[in-house]
């Protein structure tokens, strides 16, 4: 922890930060410039280091404080320098695969998911995606079929043997919806519910978090250290577009984001271009752009007919759509040394 | 809902969406300008328009779907004119008298908030403030004194008077929560938490619902929709900064988000320069710029010791400085036709 | 200047950069700490920091920077203490008296403006503004009057003793803008266009910058930087809102920068709450909260016809709203400690 | 033009606006729906519709107003369906050649710019890109080499047959540098100086307008319509990351901004991923997206020895890294149906 203390600041003001520093228990190295003076705080082991720099910046000398270790550790890649592989059934997330999670927005009915979890898996993909219980900004929209839907991502597992990823929106229903899923899917809006981070912490499935609206990377991988810290070491993260000021697309994707998390953690990293853009027209490039850019996997939406979906028609693709991108997508693999 | 179709579309194209629109029970009324035609879609009683939206927008020839409805009902200034009342116990939120809650971030010991409970007390303020389950980013930081902070809160109230708000951030812990607070806020990372939503919509204690990080004001309005059609109409929202490029404040304080609010509906609103700042600093300026915008009320941090608070020292302002905005802020209000 | 190396560097790697920056002619001042290590640099007068930081950031060993001293001098509260007042004829900004300028957007025809002038000079406005170049984001818009409104805005002054600001646009007009005009605009979109900056840096008529769109608040202050090193030291800032996600207002005005450009600089701020909000609705409030924070001054959009301006009426507000404002303002003036 | 009115509004009010549609010489198509009413507003050639639009904006009865044409013209895909070729040289821009321009930052030396400018065409790069005169938030930064940079430009152009790009940074330079350079840029902090703007499409050589820090889509294609109503078609834009919260990259490189740009319009698109994320770490595989999504081209920064650049050594890849860059990107290439 680095402590920058105010041009002016009186030598009495700088012993008072150097005291309250020791009596954290910090070793302190002062460096005194020509206009200010910089104390440096070192070691404190176990030191709520986000509380000491509450006080500190408390003090009338101090302009500013800057942490120099990551406030993060079980998912920093300092704790664990090759990647991680989280395994659902067979598939591997984070492997030499690319990894395609294709399925519908939402589930509606049995015959709309069975004919695109048969037509997913037929293209290539080995996740189904597909919503049972839905957030929803407004309380008057659909919401999710619940318990049916669950039952019926449950079948389609059966019938084709993909792995099912479906979001866990209620913390009465960890269990419920971990009994059907194969990954838990936390979703952007719950980032930061820590109540649920720390109840997926508990259990023993795969967890997919998903960035939150405008989250930054260092808020995401907290995010992420919430969930390993309870035990649940099988997490992967979900880069699905940031909030700007930007109205054509929904949201604006940030795929340096997979290169930053590569950089910072070794959790596998995938990205979700339909919540991405807001826009059917743009998934099919944005996907390939993601696997240029060293992404772990996709989680696209699939629908049968687009202009019938009842949750975000706008950004389905229709099955020939996908099937086209399945054709695509390995030379972009092949171009970034993975496969699909 | 109007909908844009894309210049160039078809007879067919046109004669597609008509029909879709009919199929939805909307009646259909066709504008057909130089270069585009566009599309007024009226009446469909009991639609799901963000269903319907969808699957429009998922057509070949809609360019864009502009809504003319608002997506909330209970909470809008046309569902109701006259601005709502909000009480916990003798205090009134949304008279004419300003507000003002005070007290700690966090409850750290029987001291420290009995001696800000006098002294904010004493100074004029209603309501104690004071965080027993706290939120935060990192998990290795303190998290708040839990049942025991909420008995000390209780035990506050007992001595001064003050009605209690704290955070409620726990689904499990609504019921306890409620048992001893008077008012429960909703902090900004839950403001989308659709689980907590529905539960406290089912108490009948006062909430203060809190602005999402980078919440649109629809989006907020919204939020409170979901408790309101729970059945507790007794909510009010909290203002408490956007998250912008800024770096130099913790967050932008938005006060015309107060203003949109008046529009809009008739929720009182009440303004947190601590949070919205992060800057003990700005945080007098602040709460008077709130009074003269037309703030319900104030949501202030004071702490006996700044300097050795467990959370959010840099934004808690001292005893002395809250005794002398508590006797600078009624000039303001007298200037904006309240009083305190 | 402070390095911060990444964890895991080699002796090799830090001794790297301490040489490196010993080279620059900085002191180095290395803080060894248990995980990371630490380099302070201090001294080497005059050297191009940023250029510095640029190539030290290029070093594999290097993880972050950070700048202790502020990137500016002259405009900086640590070279002038006392605020400083700028003075447009026998207008002081920065003293004690708040300073209110109202006018049209855009100057339209002789009328408007004299009627306008007019009545803001009676209403209590001391200066008077309008468009005479106006920038628009569409080649397709009304671009101002140009040296005909220039000369009707001489026209005013002389009728009514009001000063006059307007907007310089273009590097080829500097010149003549400031034969007219008493005090030089420099809109948001050329907060950071260096060469009108350096040109009016070199003229003796005060200057009023505004925030660019997403300025930081220390590029604000860059950007006055320039100006008060060509050697015009006649510089007033305009807080007139940031573009963020909420499209209920045009922009978010950010009341707090008036303060955070207080505790930084000694220039003074006036705020637009016409162009910050975008709505007439909100001008009043927020004009009344600028005040009560603070702010040195206003900058009004007011129009005879709102609804027949030819820019920005719907932020324009009526003569009889602005009488009313100026009615209501003393009192929020006097809170403050100041007088209109 | 879609005239939304507020709720409640009164036959009078309503009137009022159909008639001064009318006025304007718009034809009115009203639609009374249960709760609104809503006038599509046709015709009207040649009106100003953005000052329409504000005047109608200050009638009490108008809720919003919805624009249903495009704000631009010449650039827009409706004015010309296939995709331009900008011509520099014997380079084409928007072919299906992906056109890779590199080279240093700022031109610093003949040593450094000669053996960039050797090193990336013998990669295979076209054009050469060095900064002469550099825009610096910091007035105390190296601001460029000038005339001298220009002349050092031209010589490499020279020895190597690369084209040349290089910003036009000031008014009075326009002539002087379109001298010296075969491809304009227009800097981000220059994406709305309209002089410039203005001045360059009165010249005929090819411009490439970088996208403003945090311009909408809508405003950059704006920008160029002022370029192109000049008279200069030989437009290219340029997409270099936008202003966001994130603090990890320098900016967030939008990828999905190329897609859009596609859409909407016929302009070539180049990507800047130096610029974009700030890291030359991030350089090569935001390239690669870039490429897969579909760019038309990309310009990078290249520095034989980044650790002494005298600018943005951090973003600055070195020449085998560059290299390696230009064996990797024909596979991306080949994969989007482009060659490099």
């Amino acid at each position: 922890m680095i402590i920058i203390l105010k041009q002016g600041s009186t030598p009495e003001q700088v012993e008072g930060v150097e005291s309250t520093l020791k009596e954290m228990g910090y070793g302190v190295h002062p460096i005194y410039g020509v206009e200010r003076t910089v104390i440096g705080a070192v070691g404190a082991p176990g030191a709520d280091k986000e509380a000491a720099a509450d006080q500190l910046r408390a003090l009338e000398a101090v302009a500013d404080i800057v942490f120099v270790l990551k406030p993060y550790k079980f998912v920093a890649k300092e704790f664990k320098s090759e990647k991680s592989v989280v395994r659902a059934g067979d598939v591997e997330i984070g492997g030499n695969r690319v990894v395609v999670m294709a399925g519908p927005c939402t589930v509606e009915s049995r015959e709309q998911l069975l004919k695109t979890a048969r037509a997913v898996k037929a293209a290539g993909a080995t996740v189904l995606r597909g919503g049972a219980y839905k957030p929803s900004t407004s309380p008057y929209s659909f919401q999710g079929m619940g318990l049916d839907g669950l039952k019926l991502l449950a079948e389609a597992r059966e019938e084709t043997g993909l792995q099912v990823i479906t979001e866990v929106m209620h913390v009465r229903n960890i269990e419920l919806v971990a009994e059907y899923a194969d990954i838990l899917q936390i979703g952007t809006r719950n980032m930061q519910n820590y109540e649920i981070l720390e109840e997926v912490g508990k259990i023993r499935k795969p967890v997919m978090l998903k960035r939150g609206m405008t989250a930054k990377i260092e808020e995401w991988l907290q995010a992420a250290e919430y969930i390993v810290m309870g035990g649940n070491t099988q997490v992967m993260l979900c880069e699905r577009g940031v909030r700007t000021f930007e109205p054509y697309t929904r949201n604006t994707l940030d795929l340096s984001a997979v290169l930053a998390v590569r950089e910072l953690s070794h959790l596998p990293v995938i990205v979700d271009p339909s919540q991405g853009t807001g826009r059917s027209s743009m998934v099919p490039a944005m996907s390939k752009a993601a696997v240029a850019v060293g992404a772990d996997g996709l989680i696209i939406e699939v629908h049968p007919n687009p202009e019938k979906a009842l949750k975000d028609g706008a950004q389905s693709i229709t099955i020939p759509a996908f099937n086209q991108l399945m054709v695509d997508l390995p030379a972009f693999a092949a171009a970034a040394g993975r496969s699909l």
